[in-house]
């Protein structure tokens, strides 16, 4: 491919860097098209960050709608700033095309601007090249020194708690190729939870100080509740029957199993102090998201799962990276 | 492939992360193993980061050591910190494999490591995906606010230098899969650029005072000055005869296109006002480095080349993304 398509790319790109506020603008003093792109972060704070990678057929289907993929794709990524508290700033994006399409870039890229907006993000760098349709973002936000959410602070009696609902996206994934005209509406809504996940961006900026410890549910409950009771050296006990589901993926029957294991739903899963319940439940309100507590941290480790007549149930794994 | 190999890989680069000064773990709040890492930034400082993607068969070629490659990577991405004057700090790793393959990744991952205690830098977090060998590098370095070199800031008057040897990698394509035992020694010294660049860290940072503008050349001079050249709003002129040319590439002909328009050297190219042409000559002592003046700053836009007859050299052109 000749050069001037390689600034074909880069016009797409560059474009999406001028809807930000002057506040934004200000963190950003050198964007995309220098060799390095100069952040500065708020006194006091600390810079998190996180980078994800999507590769096509592997972590979205095959053909999958530019517009579609590039919200997706952030959101992903943005969720990983949420779950740790962070206030979102900038992001990076390497992108891998095996060629260049010009209607692609442009519903791709306008997608993109349109979902760092949304999010509070600014595109300030990145790399295309030639190969496989793949995409490697990095995402960056801030949080006063000391306070970022780690996976690493649940304390034997705190409560567990989930955001929205659980395996709805992972629902969604037996009819992806199905025509909308021929879903139910039920289907249509998990269908746009799998498309369009909402990083909880809001709420993680709000757990800083109520939190000992949170996650975004990319993996499955199960997977990543795990994650944080083996990096708090604790054990997790979850009752099937508090499982935040939906009307919709009721309808669709397999719900259990869907909202113990199924991925890509990235609400929070995060521990309390269970004396501070009051204040999750009032946090609920305020900004008007469901926060269910589905268990406890007890001491020891691992996580058992109980039914409504007590019984044990073993759950299904959760996502594999491989 | 089952999730005790993705456990395995997360193991690998785990290990690297244990060599650092205690300066620079005090720098990283959280590294690999949370949903972010989180950095802590020296008072008064800008953070600056820059992305590079590596694609097998594209950016190195097949089967490509592994030790080299790990090596190489960070090194090229490394060199976008020296380009705008950066200490150095963290990176990220988005490594996507055909297979979970644990002599390469043992082989990677330990050269990982080495090269970032050479550069400074530790590895605070990364994702790894199946399918074709690619890598996606960001590295993110910090500066003094306000201190970092663009590509922006070239004067009329100002002369034009260059860093080290040019051409020398690009020369080494020639015979990159030619036995070693028949190869030349001037053969192994090229080779040995192309696989082995050192990013200018020591020379970007000195000359955060001096220089006026600054870019690496991985595209090749005539490229990577270009984007100088664009991005200042002036015209440069360079006299051939001054390129710098090591006796290794003068040996193997066609010098002059190699040090014009071939890429990866990672050389730096920067500009710096005339009357502070001592300065440079002092600091190339200092650091036991070639500076060597190359041209000069002009009014106008474009490159123009003179050979020793005072001729206009038209070059062929420079690396091409696609």
């Amino acid at each position: 491919m000749p050069a001037s398509e390689f600034d074909i790319i880069q016009r797409y790109f560059r474009e999406g860097a001028g809807r930000i506020s002057a506040a934004q603008a200000e963190r950003v003093r050198c964007g995309i098209g220098d060799d390095c792109a100069v952040l500065s972060l708020p006194a006091g704070d600390e810079m998190l960050l996180s980078v994800d990678t999507l590769v096509e057929s592997v972590h979205f289907p095959a053909n999958y709608s530019p517009q579609l993929l590039a919200r997706r794709a952030l959101a992903v990524c943005v969720s990983d700033l949420a779950a740790s508290g962070a206030s979102p700033m900038a992001f990076t994006l390497a992108l891998t095309l095996p060629a260049v399409d010009e209607d692609w870039l442009a519903a791709f890229s306008s997608s993109l601007a349109d979902a760092a907006a949304e999010f509070g993000m600014i595109l300030v760098g990145g790399d295309t090249t030639r190969g496989p349709l793949c995409l490697s973002l990095q995402v960056m936000g801030s949080a006063p020194a000391g306070q970022a959410l780690l996976r690493s602070g649940a304390q034997v009696g705190d409560a567990i708690f989930v955001s929205g609902h659980l395996g709805d996206a992972n629902a969604a994934l037996a009819f992806l190729n199905t025509e909308s005209s021929e879903l139910l509406p039920s289907q249509r809504e998990l269908l746009a939870r799998y498309h369009a996940p909402v990083p909880r961006l809001a709420l993680g900026q709000k757990l800083r100080n109520l939190a000992t410890a949170a996650i975004d549910i990319s993996d499955g409950l199960v997977a990543d509740l795990g994650h944080i009771l083996k990096a708090s050296g604790v054990a997790g006990v979850i009752r099937l029957s508090d499982l935040p589901i939906s009307a919709a993926l009721a309808e669709h029957g397999g719900s259990i199993d869907s909202a113990l294991s199924g991925g890509d739903d990235y609400e929070l899963c995060f521990t309390a102090p269970a004396s501070r319940r009051a204040e999750v439940v009032a946090l609920a309100q305020t900004l008007n998201v469901a926060l269910t507590e589905i268990g406890s941290i007890q001491a020891g480790s691992g996580l058992r799962c109980f039914d409504a007549q007590n019984n044990v149930y073993t759950p299904v794994g959760g996502y594999q990276h491989f």
